[in-house]
């Protein structure tokens, strides 16, 4: 199983569509956007170039995919506001894998467009760039900027020990350490390589932020990698931790590690201290989890497992985790990593 | 109506779509090809850039999309082969009106990535840019190269002073000078602020390659421009002559043209001299000539005139066409173009 061939979304604007249910990947977004800010903040302090090239990396298909762009935008906009520079043009690449619901995306430009005019934002031209980013995605040291949210803890592959094997290709608490063992190193390699094919495409002193699922090491229980919604998810995505990343980024060697943070955001986002309408229903919370999971996972297992079992899969699993948010409020540990790309050898090429 | 938000194509891959009834633009390419490939080893007399920007506008969905892709990477190619330099990065950009069916043309990506990789083809980064091409669609001076084949004949709106007059959006035998010059005057003014935008996004000595449904100067009854077809496609379509596009490039002032030629194609493009097994039938012709239009023209019509017109109109069409060709084979006049950007006021901005 390649994941390269199976979109990771559910398209359209379905019921159990990505773009119906992205609050997680919303909520995440925003906890990190003061981050980003800082980040951009920092790669504008001395250089204001006249194009910047922008890349979101598992751009998807929903509400989610163009407000990243005009909140990194916006953000430019006002740092060049602030010493009162020409603004610059963008071009910004979404991508995604073939599969996803370009068309969708693309039907909301003139509104996009429209939005930003109004704004006084300066031109700004909205590309698709289809493919997997664990291949190159574009030519050498062109693009600026790279933002990634929730996508690069999706593995490229199920390790291949454990490719012929159904029954393993999550990670359950009756996992034998091989399985974590084979997963890791699956994360190991491919986040190395993603490393290096961005480290090519990346201006020298270019800037890359990137947030992903991860798993703290203040908390030793979470070590226990094996919860419910694992049992779904984990069977493409690594959940590293904080120092893991930080010694493949080290050893792969090409980028600075500028600001590491984490944060936590609850498996329902709508439980959250700042919702002071929420109340807690643990079928309707249960429900909630499970779409959310459904719709990110749903095609990847629906080519593993066939169509029939999605329904009562994700039935079941309604059920299960709201049985378990009755017990326990659990969340989700996100992990958000800045770095710059340190000076490339040679001189960068004229594109 | 604004055609920015009608897409021109039938999308989808069905009976009725551009996907399948898009072989008059295929042997339109395939004609134009000895002129296109003249006009990149001019190109390519002296520089050999490192990355290559193309941009091939109002790409479409369909077989021939692709094709024009791997046709201008294979030519560049052997020029570098030639002179024995590495291969030139290609980043190519697939422009079309949002609505067309940018999903269709990625998914077929990767079998496309495997065949040029078969082929030892170099690095290939194919992106999707939605827009209309009466407006920017790129940063300023970064694309080396723009192709674009049937397409810059359309016009960006109906005359502004025949908007309101259904009965006249097309021009016929019967229609007065004033509709006649009304879409001239359109057709001046869309293709010299095609020639402006264009001219701010190619580089200093950049080249743009344009293949237009025209007419011919050298035949004075093409003059009488009111046929069959032209009942359906010269609602938005100006067919214009060599001299009046040669006098508006001169005007615009941008671009020095290099090359100009026109050729000719029979409405159904089967009706081949090469074409050795042809037997003509009329009805079987009128019905391709009326699928090959209504696969370019039915959103349109349909956005004006309404869905239920569609199926009779065409069945009426067909029924017309069949009855003029069996009377006389009538040809589309093709014009090619080959144009340079002359040297920017100013030096290329770094991108």
């Amino acid at each position: 199983m390649v994941v390269v061939n199976v979109p990771c979304m559910n398209g359209g604007g379905g019921e159990t569509s990505y773009a119906k249910n992205s609050n997680i990947q919303r909520t995440v977004m925003s906890k990190a956007w003061p981050f980003l800010e800082e980040t951009i903040k920092d790669m504008f302090s001395s250089s204001f170039p006249g194009c910047f090239n922008v890349a979101d990396l598992g751009c998807s298909s929903g509400p989610n995919t163009l407000l990243v762009v005009s909140k990194i935008i916006d953000s430019i906009h006002k740092l060049y506001h602030q010493v009162n520079k020409k603004l610059p043009e963008f071009q910004v690449f979404l991508n995604d894998l073939p599969g996803n619901d370009f068309n969708s995306i693309f039907e909301s430009l003139p509104d996009f467009y429209e939005r930003i005019k109004k704004d006084k934002f300066g031109p700004c031209f909205i590309a698709g760039m289809p493919g997997s980013f664990y291949q190159r995605l574009f030519p050498s040291r062109g693009i600026n900027f790279i933002h990634s949210s929730y996508s690069v803890h999706w593995l490229s592959k199920v390790p291949e020990n454990l490719e012929n094997n159904k029954r393993d290709i999550y990670i359950t608490k009756s996992s034998p350490p091989s399985v974590c063992q084979a997963f890791w190193e699956q994360f190991q390699r491919d986040f190395s390589a993603f490393l290096s094919l961005r480290s090519e495409e990346i201006v020298s002193g270019g800037r890359m932020f990137l947030t992903f699922l991860g798993r703290s090491i203040a908390d030793p229980s979470s070590k226990d990698c094996c919860c419910l919604w694992e049992l779904l998810t984990k069977s493409l995505i690594q959940l590293a931790n904080e120092e893991e990343v930080k010694s493949i980024v080290r050893e792969q060697g090409s980028f600075n590690l500028d600001t590491f943070e984490s944060f936590e955001v609850n498996w329902d986002p709508s439980d959250d201290v700042n919702n002071k309408s929420f109340v807690f229903n643990k079928d309707r919370c249960g429900q909630n989890v499970a779409n959310s999971i459904r719709a990110v996972t749903e095609p990847m297992l629906a080519s593993h497992f066939g169509n029939a079992v999605i329904d009562p899969l994700f039935a079941r699993f309604a059920t299960l985790v709201a049985e378990h948010l009755a017990v326990e409020k659990t969340k989700h540990i996100s992990l958000v990593f800045s770095m710059t790309r340190k000076q490339h050898a040679q001189p960068d090429l004229d594109i």
